[in-house]
């Protein structure tokens, strides 16, 4: 996706009736915003893409290789790759998250989140 | 820099006059926020590391591959790793820059910049 973009025309994605998410993929790097509703759950997973996080708006509890806290606005990680990371959404919340390499399971058409409930 | 980490406590490094800049970063991918006062601006350059690029606040001129745009908050990009591009801040500015790989010369002690002036 080389080139200029606007978030607003990013196509919103419905991930889960709690979740929706924006994508912008480079070949090395990805962008997603996701705009998650309290109550969304992601049990224990890891990935082969690094990931790194960053909390906008709300409040959530991420667990990361064991550690857990309650991250809000200006919160923010890393999880290499393959590391077991979870979170649950306290309060409605707008994320990032950068991936690398990209999640090719997030540019299909479909929504491919079996992870999150 | 893998695990949890706050924006506010990332070091806020003094690029140039009108620049700061803070880092977080993995093996893969870089985040990067940076603060621009209006009247900075980066010649003609590229860099071989892909970079996705967010306006959060103010305004800018990219120019990408040739092609000149105004951006302000919501304006993105994606420009390939070795392609020319250059930015001239119109207003006090808040962008986040993604690198993949990240930018080893970001990593360093001291500012590496040569680019801005």
């Amino acid at each position: 996706m080389p080139g200029f973009h606007r978030l607003i025309d990013l196509p919103e994605e419905q991930v889960s009736d709690k979740i929706t998410r924006r994508v912008l993929s480079g070949d090395k790097a990805m962008i997603t915003w996701w705009s998650v509703k309290a109550g969304a759950y992601a049990p224990p997973h890891s990935h082969p893409h690094e990931q790194i996080f960053w909390v906008l708006e709300g409040r959530l509890e991420f667990t990361l290789n064991g550690e857990t806290r309650i991250c809000g606005p200006g919160d923010m990680g890393v999880v290499p790759g393959g590391v077991v990371y979870a979170n649950r959404f306290l309060e409605d919340s707008e994320t990032i998250e950068v991936f690398g390499p990209p999640r090719e399971d997030f540019l299909g058409v479909a929504p491919s989140m079996a992870a999150f409930r």
